[in-house]
């Protein structure tokens, strides 16, 4: 893959000095050329005597297109003729397209007509590239030409590609029928398809100010990919570059910040129902071990504990430092901060940015920035951190030490997450509130939680990521060693933004978020209860070691809910091999069905719930298990949870981890019966046939999207 | 719209008599021109001469086609050679097509080459028609074409179908692009489309033998509907009819089935564990007040309660006789039914169709029709019907009176129906085991809960429908006065049913059910506990007066979670009136957001709750209300809780019935405040900002499906 970046930086120079944004069409040309990118034998005429002398140099048949800057959407305005097949058709087009032109948009200057050389049929793609406030450049890649917003079928990838994450993409188009050739056709050439990708993304991480680019139709054959319309657009202001620390640097701070030997509150207050009392009393109920250092403005101690003036007055050193203050008093305090070489900052205070404050949240960005503070906040409730009894926050203390470490954006959010561990009992590493994010964001957490040994899976709620293509970084480092869970909000706002391309214009922000998140193999959760439930459940299921999914049920009827469930998110079932089929149907009644679901009918002792569960644990072709179970008399719910956690556990100690996880169907006792299988790490759900296979296929999209699953 | 009935009646004929089911292309021609589908002129050739001499006589442009009864798809066949413009051509095109259709398929009969005008060119789309086993004759229409396997866009509705229903299935097609005109194209003629579409569905309609018709392509233009390529597949052999009381016969028995006066148990038993004794003692204990009647082989009395050795010892009429003997015991009694002009048997013994006892079951049904006696099961929980409070099951009884009647098939289900109902003191009419079906189906039970007072909402889990054209037309009676909801199980199961058509092939049977269920207004749930809150719910939700949803929110992060859910869920979120806009700006703090949601902001008082509720609630642009809530000290949950239940029923009292669900984050308070809600009519879930919205969602698709919206 070669390139002539010379030839494309004077043509962009030029076009910046002429003041366009727009590239013409021989522009165009020319940089498709300086990267390889495949288009037809063209050139552009001036005159219709002109159209007849290049025509006659390119070879019939033609397409002649107008070629304005003020024309983008040439169809609309019938501004192309295709199957041009002499001179004679060639001086009529001419004078057509310029009167098409001309009634179209009157005021369109006018460059002249391109006479192309008629691509070789093929499928119509749409290959392009777009700048994302977010992720910065995105190339992309989908069908094409009439079909482009009927189908809307089109994948993203952060910019540049690597040959084989261009293939991958090419993979992704849902609508692979048309690649491998609609009834008879010829499969196209993917690779140079690949090839094409790899070139455009090239293009525009090596210049930064095209913005968009359009290669609409590119028609794929098996001879090739040819880029028969080429459309860029310019914007030579650059976004400013935002501010990243190195991961140790990112790392020496996180750690001072989750695990400080020192806690100070600006505006403790020994006053119930003040914000700097509840974080006060937080600290000291929650069993903080470090010190806890008051500052307030007059007393000489707050409940107990010497109280100082200012911080300057503290003789030990201080690495959080918890601001429960008004807005306006932050930028101040914090020099002391500077100061006293305060790690970071807890800014609990609202009255910022999203009050429409945004200049004293950038004031006061500027002075940590200056003292080298990191600042959490602002507008959160503040965090826990359970490893170390921490509760830096001003809601009610909570104590369940797990293994799940989870951030939101949004106080409401922090709040469900709070209840809902409270209610489940879910152990906790962390909970981190990053409201208004002037500073740490989730790629700081990551980094931190990454090493981390009391965390194992990362669960987040996110609004909008401030530096996408950083997170996309180290989230795919992350998540290849621990899960990483998110719920992005706003996921159905109309992208509002006026766009010049269509590729821009498909780039819903959304699908960006989609698949950027998918190839960084976070495993996106698109509702608050998944996300809690993932949360929960993760760290309880084993990394499957391949996809055959096998059901076992004591109600037929849940075992056809559970295989529509496993459909619905992505889980295969298993095909039984029949040997394994003998050997289920050897524990169940004869008139139960063996097969995929294994239906041991709802009559059944337990023996035969722990025969066939042990079975489908110990037969190492079978990768995970979801049980139906129906609450009879004969097995009543606490029978069968006890009996299923004896079995798990007894494999757990022989070392055979397999996920495994229930629906329990019958009266109420089976909540019991759930709450006793969840504390002993095994998911498990009454009156949902969904949920538990929703917590499987999270556990399986993690493992597929970080390449860990064997077949 | 003129048909011609003899001259397909007579075509039928003749292929049954030559012991064909396909026809040729002449005779499908026939059938076309019989029901005034447009086809191009066209005629069969049966040597390169003769199709020389008919192209001259229909003119240039030709298609030609070859015509084989053993060539269905002729594009894989390389059978269709397009635009021959002369006749050398002809010639040339007819020996090419005989060679290529030996080389496809050596053993294929040959009845010669299609010549056919060129159609106009337009866009390409699919009708077409099949039977389904459930539903019987169907009628289809989409993207058609080589676009028919890649965009799978199809949808269907029972045949025969009025113009106006025609009109909406065009309209139901997702790529409305393609019918709209794609970029400067025009748009195609709607009404000769739809035209079309009742013909082929008056065609089957008319003649039940015609299995499948395709029509594909047929080319849609502003000018008209060609069909240019016509396939029909036939079938002789007719579905037996199905047994079909008249209602007034349905009602008839169902009242003295759910109403009975008097109850026998077959297999009643003194002892403990026996499914008899359980159903004896539930009919005790539930409160039954008619004549419990136990049947015994050698007992006087059963609990207390005087027993019988048959029923024909039995001195009063016995409406319903509860079966709790073994399967084979069955046919028997039922004849004892019989004498006694017993209304309904409830077979609660499993043992018949599902084991593979098919025959048995078959016996016991004609018994069965041979006295009049409806069968509710076999392989059945039974019943619960909370107005007699009548607990004809052998599950533990239930006796939270309601509004909702709930239907399942499995036994599991059942339970967790049950297990969910207690758990949330869910108010139910009736709970129904269906089990095999053997008799009574949803129809029946629909039939009857139509005209129960007792009964305002009915929810069905079904695995399949023995008579999908009858449920439809009852359900869409019903559902018109009543919501109907169904859990459709067995929807991701591989259609494997062999197919000869596209439309058939096409025709996933759970795409049928997707369909038919909204044309007949049923609100399909696509999950058991989707089912299960729905049921709960809708009840609680009044119907809605118009789509204007507005959400007002204590956390600006619920509410954009809120906002993603209302689109999911298909709520349109108003747009927010400028004096409207006012007056809830003067009710929330300055740096709140009025707009949509409306977002109070965290730190507020109850007043303020309060305060924007009511304006919601009052206003009458606003139609519903989503609220989301978060836990603060100065509004806690049950403060939360309290105010909205008050300001709700002041305006409830006022006769202002509005729909409002809530969406509670916090700590666990906010699970008590959603029980507080939830017992006052208020729909209420915490740490989901989904659940509320999805059952507000499906209360607005049964008032849309049923046209009961203004707008």
């Amino acid at each position: 893959m070669s390139s002539n970046r010379p030839s494309v930086r004077a043509i962009l120079d030029r076009t910046k000095q002429a003041g366009r944004t727009s590239l013409h069409a021989a522009e165009c040309a020319e940089l498709c050329r300086a990267y390889d990118i495949s288009i037809p034998s063209q050139a552009l005429a001036s005159s219709a005597s002109q159209a007849v002398k290049f025509a006659g140099e390119i070879g019939y048949p033609l397409a002649m297109k107008i070629a304005s800057p003020d024309i983008l959407h040439k169809t609309e305005a019938n501004g192309i003729i295709l199957n041009v097949i002499d001179s004679a058709e060639v001086e009529t087009a001419f004078r057509h397209l310029l009167a098409r032109a001309k009634a179209y948009n009157a005021d369109a200057r006018i460059d002249g007509v391109l006479i192309q050389k008629m691509a070789v049929p093929g499928v119509e793609l749409i290959v392009g590239a777009s700048t994302d406030p977010s992720f910065g450049k995105v190339v992309a890649v989908g069908v094409g030409g009439v079909m482009v917003e009927v189908l809307n079928d089109i994948t993203f990838h952060l910019a540049p590609v690597s040959v084989d994450e261009a293939r991958a993409m090419v993979a992704a188009i849902r609508s692979q029928q048309f690649l491998n050739g609609v009834r008879g056709g010829q499969a196209v050439n993917r690779e140079a398809l690949a090839s094409l990708i790899c070139a455009v993304s090239r293009l525009v991480d090596d210049f930064p100010e095209i913005a968009e680019i359009d290669l609409n139709p590119v028609f794929a054959s098996p001879d090739g990919a040819v880029a028969a319309d080429v459309r860029i657009v310019l914007d030579f202001e650059p976004p400013p570059e935002r501010f990243r620390p190195s991961r140790d640097q990112i790392l020496i701070a996180m750690n001072r910040i989750m695990r400080p030997e020192s806690v100070a509150i600006i505006g403790a207050s020994a006053e119930d129902g003040k914000i700097g009392n509840s974080v006060l009393k937080n600290l000291i109920n929650g069993g903080y071990r470090g010190r806890i250092v008051p500052i307030h403005p007059s007393l000489d101690s707050v409940l107990g504990l010497k109280a100082y003036r200012s911080l300057l007055d503290v003789p030990d050193p201080v690495d959080v430092a918890v601001f429960a203050i008004p807005a306006r008093l932050v930028a101040q305090v914090l020099h002391d901060c500077g100061a006293r070489k305060v790690a970071g900052a807890v800014l609990i205070p609202s009255g910022f940015a999203e009050t429409g404050n945004v200049d004293l949240q950038n004031e006061v960005l500027a002075v940590a920035r200056q003292h080298d503070i990191r600042l959490m906040g602002p507008n959160i409730y503040g965090f826990y951190y359970t490893p170390q009894n921490l509760c830096a926050t001003f809601c009610t203390p909570y104590d369940v030490k797990g293994k799940v470490a989870l951030s939101s954006q949004s106080g409401g959010v922090g709040m469900a997450i709070l209840g809902f561990s409270r209610s489940t009992k879910m152990g906790v590493s962390a909970i981190v509130g990053l409201g208004n994010k002037a500073d740490i964001d989730e790629d700081d957490l990551l980094t931190f939680f990454e090493e981390d040994p009391d965390t194992q899976v990362i669960a987040m709620h996110v609004e909008d990521l401030k530096d996408g293509r950083s997170f996309a970084e180290v989230a795919k480092r992350v998540s290849a060693r621990k899960p990483v869970i998110m719920l992005k909000a706003g996921r159905t706002a109309a992208g509002a933004r006026a766009a010049r391309s269509h590729t821009a214009a498909l780039a819903g922000n959304d699908r960006i978020y989609d698949d950027v998140l998918r190839h960084c193999g976070v495993v996106r959760a698109y509702s608050l209860n998944d996300m809690l439930e993932f949360a929960r459940c993760l760290p309880m299921i084993p990394t499957p070691r391949g996809e055959n999914v096998l059901i076992i049920t004591g109600a037929g009827g849940s075992g056809v809910l559970l295989a529509d469930a496993c459909v619905e998110f992505g889980l295969k079932l298993m095909t039984m091999p029949p040997d394994l089929d003998q050997a289920f149907r050897k524990f169940i009644p004869p008139f139960g069905a063996a097969g995929n679901p294994v239906d041991i009918t709802g009559g059944e002792p337990p023996t035969t719930y722990q025969n066939t569960i042990q079975l489908g644990l110990q037969d190492s072709r079978v990768h995970s298990l979801v049980l139906g179970y129906w609450h009879t008399i004969i097995t009543p719910p606490l029978v069968f949870a006890k009996l299923t956690a004896e079995v798990v556990e007894a494999e757990r100690r022989k070392g055979n981890h397999k996920p495994i996880v229930a629906s329990l169907v019958g009266d109420v006792e089976v909540e019991e019966a759930c709450a006793y299988l969840f504390d002993r790490q095994i998911p498990a759900y009454p009156y949902t046939t969904e949920k538990p296979v929703a917590v499987l296929g999270a556990k399986y999209r993690w493992a597929r999207n970080n390449g860990l699953l064997a077949n």
